[in-house]
């Protein structure tokens, strides 16, 4: 059987909070407690992160985190949301199993979604010059 | 002419540092110098965040996002991806044009990019009562 916390989560093995879910997908409620309402997409077939998730798999889960978004909009009284991904243990990837981040927001809800970055050490161009394609 | 800053350094109205592009998306450094290699990627047609990005447009987007961190893993040394979206004015979206920011990270990098959230205040179950589909 798989080891993978998500893959467990997906087929059922482990319960867990199902916001929505179609043939390729899952939302459900994250129980990291840390903000009201975070919920996770994730595709049900496994794939570690957007480093090695094929075309077909990515969109699905777009398309899943799209039709949450909407929903918390259109129908739970949200105004926004923020969506966060960690790609690689070194970006702070806790699960490796590719999974999006949607916290909805409210006008005015104190919550503070953005990290906080000390500022760029290194010259703009400079990185630039390494990173373009 | 489109006042959308975005649209206009898609179109080269307003210059910008240019990581990649296609036919329907762009990448390009964010000038915000508060992280290093910070990375914006847009759509070329306009759209405002993920809630009214059609479907062809958001699989554009995600798949340079796909792109571009692959080549900052296998080109440029770096170990991870860290993607953030703000869809609404309530969750932080400052420039009204769809982007996804790509923060490259290193092992040991010291950068912090997970936001510092409060902790949830309502009972989770309640939560997933008012937004499960």
């Amino acid at each position: 059987m798989c080891e993978c916390v998500f893959c467990r989560i997906a087929s059922g093995v482990i319960q867990g909070l199902r916001v929505c879910e179609d043939a390729e997908t899952l939302a459900f409620m994250d129980i990291a407690n840390d903000v009201d309402g975070h919920i996770l997409v994730i595709p049900k077939k496994h794939c570690k992160n957007i480093l090695d998730c094929d075309p077909d798999t990515l969109n699905s889960v777009m398309r899943t985190v799209k039709t949450v978004s909407l929903h918390l909009m259109e129908k739970c009284g949200y105004d926004g949301v923020d969506l966060l991904n960690a790609s690689g243990e070194s970006a702070g990837q806790s699960v490796p199993h590719f999974h999006i981040h949607i916290i909805p927001r409210k006008r005015n809800d104190q919550i503070d979604a953005w990290p906080h970055f000390d500022g760029a050490k290194q010259e703009l161009r400079s990185v630039f010059d390494k990173i373009r394609m």
